[in-house]
């Protein structure tokens, strides 16, 4: 009898119907004289039933994961969780010899309390469980409409080098390494590649690995992450980067919400929706925190740390339900020497919290080269060393500015996960650097 | 008067108004009682004329690329190439102090007979000019038709780590850093994490840089690129990765066809038409050049050489009309230790030629641990090192098989540039770490 390939997600309409299945024995129940493996391909999962006895033996063993090529008749179940299921003549595995994986991760329960550190070591195997794999697929999903987002703005996409001569901000938390017997160090961000390409294109987006050799170890801190960033000209303030990231934002979370709706509902997580995104200066949001909100802010009085975001955000949600917060007017001190300064020197930068978490940190940049070099100087940098940068601003910038979102904090954020390292397919921490 | 802030390709519908154009005064000539300024923004060029004699002064030895805000009425003009033109009543500048640039980036005459040092050296600046603009422009629209198409095919774009413990073909040609104490590297390809994935999601994708330490410097070969991947599980052959490839290689050249018409057309290139791509076996191709096309290989007879592949796409061309050529059917010898053998000791492998040039590796890859280790043992590799790796083979991974597409390269090919290097913003190579 002909069968016909189809993949799980079809199955609906193929009953009454042979189909050719392939995929991984994702669950294996084995009562004897029946058989239930639940199949995994890339659409999502079919229970298959196995009754025949010649069958069941020759699967008997079949450890979960083994890849398999199943055919069989779709037929409808009384089971109310798998209302149609494939009835299997065949089972062919296409794996070698496999083992029985040391992680269920079929199981949800089980994947709840396994430590992180085990979710890490066996990450090959824990990133094929549902709900693992659900985060990728929202933030692939979050990558795709960033790009396809801007694109329509007329960015165009740009690649920087990641391996760079000079650090952005001085040289303090950078990776060194040896390029042909010179000293070279790993970008820490696409920050001047992407001012400098505003010059030739107005309008630029990357996304990229940046790199941090920072010893955090952190929920909140990766070495190796994605930065999506963009960089705009022809602009006026920081406004106008907000009123683009907030466009943005929207594009964004509509995008995961029409592409990903199991994916949200498996992490009970709905999107923030909202027509604008409340602001604040900086000095007001400490004024709030420790009037109102019973802040006891270390001893940097410059910033907010984390318990401050995180305090000023459950305000914001409680108070204008928002699960989104800018805060502006950094003093210039705690941001980079291209920061745009203000009249009174404060500068025209801003990040964008997230349920209490920092997932944006933009502003507009100094677009004069004497004024770079003076701001250099002030922070004893040597403009020597920044002479590539300098070039296009002695040919002409316009007024710009641009912002960086942490692809991985945005998911961690999105879906409520407890650290940042669960949003990174392979991550790289101070400790880790396999696999 | 009221003015509009329009964009440069939106002239046509705004004569007989008064607007507002922000840019670069890419050239500028001053006649005296006439000024004429060539304004760029990210969408084109305006012609600008100035003959107001106040405004004139004013604008007097204004630098090519200042940025400028130049308001006017848009009337029709009696110059051919600049039917619609903006008459001047007020020009701000933007930029603080420019300087006049180096490097005439207006005039195509000069830039093409800029050095390859000048044109690298001056990137910040050569990067501005049309034509090398329209590299970078047809550059992210492949990127752009690559990530939606796959996406389109149920791929899943993933990122994986840069930053390694081992590399993926034993060692050679390995960045090194110092991690955090530890020996590490930069990822050659993220070959191994995109295999990891085909169990998880079974199709994936991935844009992102890769790392070569060879010592090569010559017009195909960069240190520092990005690779286009894609890595897919259940297939039957290479033949699976041949068909997706080129229903995606079609995808890409009609994308750039439909949204890149002026920048094909500075290059005087239009893209390949094609329903399929030919493929020769290996040592078919090697026989027919030695026995026909006066082939004069090197000692490594394994391979063909860059001669011989030039030899071979001209002899396509001209016999079969067609700009791309599969190759197959590799030695097993001079493929990673990953690719899946033919009965023959050949591997199930191809690279794609375009126009004589290497664009794309590919093949199926082993899928049963046994086989990989004793293919790596064969190798005097150490199945040790690879335990990571290993780990998802030992639990069950499908018949699966990927690409690689060098963006550079397919830009240059496409564009008909003399060096890959030219495909770069800013290129890395053996002598080059700036800017």
């Amino acid at each position: 009898m002909q069968s016909v390939a189809i993949q799980s997600q079809q199955i609906q309409s193929h009953i009454g119907e042979r189909v050719e299945l392939k995929g991984h024995a994702q669950a294996v129940r084995d009562l004897g004289n029946l058989m239930f493996i639940t199949v995994r391909d890339r659409t999502g999962c079919v229970q298959v039933v196995v009754d025949d006895k010649a069958i069941i033996a020759k699967a008997s063993g079949l450890s979960p994961e083994t890849a398999v090529l199943i055919k069989g008749s779709v037929v409808q179940s009384p089971q109310k969780n798998a209302p149609v299921e494939v009835r299997a003549d065949s089972i062919e595995v296409l794996s070698g010899e496999t083992e029985v994986p040391p992680v269920e991760i079929s199981k949800q329960s089980k994947m709840d309390t396994l430590s992180l550190t085990a979710m890490l070591d066996y990450r090959p195997l824990t990133l094929r469980s549902p709900k693992v794999r659900a985060i990728f697929k929202v933030q692939a999903a979050i990558g795709r409409a960033f790009a396809n987002f801007l694109t329509g703005e007329e960015f165009v996409e740009i690649h920087s080098p990641k391996i760079v001569s000079t650090g952005t901000e001085g040289g303090a938390n950078l990776f060194k390494l040896d390029y042909f017997g010179k000293q070279a160090f790993l970008a820490q961000s696409p920050q001047f590649y992407k001012q400098m390409m505003v010059g030739a294109f107005e309008r630029v987006f990357e996304v990229g690995p940046v790199y941090r050799a920072e010893e955090h170890d952190t929920t909140r801190h990766l070495n190796e992450y994605v930065s999506l960033d963009f960089e705009m000209g022809f602009i006026e303030s920081e406004q106008d980067l907000i009123a683009m990231q907030i466009k943005l934002m929207k594009h964004i979370f509509a995008h995961v919400e029409e592409t990903c709706p199991a994916e949200l509902e498996m992490f009970g997580v709905k999107v923030p929706k909202f027509s604008t995104i409340p602001q604040l200066k900086l000095h007001e949001a400490q004024e709030l925190l420790r009037t109102k909100l019973n802040w006891k802010p270390g001893p940097d009085t410059t910033d907010l740390d984390p318990e401050g975001e995180r305090l000023l955000c459950q305000h914001f949600a409680e108070a204008e339900n928002t699960d989104l917060l800018y805060l502006t007017h950094y003093p210039r001190s705690v941001r980079p020497f291209y920061a745009m300064p203000t009249a009174d020197g404060l500068s025209h930068s801003f990040d964008l919290l997230y349920k209490g978490l920092e997932v944006t940190t933009g502003g507009q940049r100094l677009h004069k080269a004497e004024e770079l070099i003076e701001s250099m100087r002030m922070r004893g940098l040597d403009p020597e060393s920044f002479t590539d940068y300098l070039q296009c601003f002695r040919y002409g910038m316009p007024p710009h500015g641009g912002l960086a979102i942490g692809l991985e904090r945005l998911t961690k954020q999105l879906l409520g996960l407890p650290t940042v390292k669960l949003a990174v397919l392979f991550p790289r921490d101070r400790n880790r650097l396999t696999p």
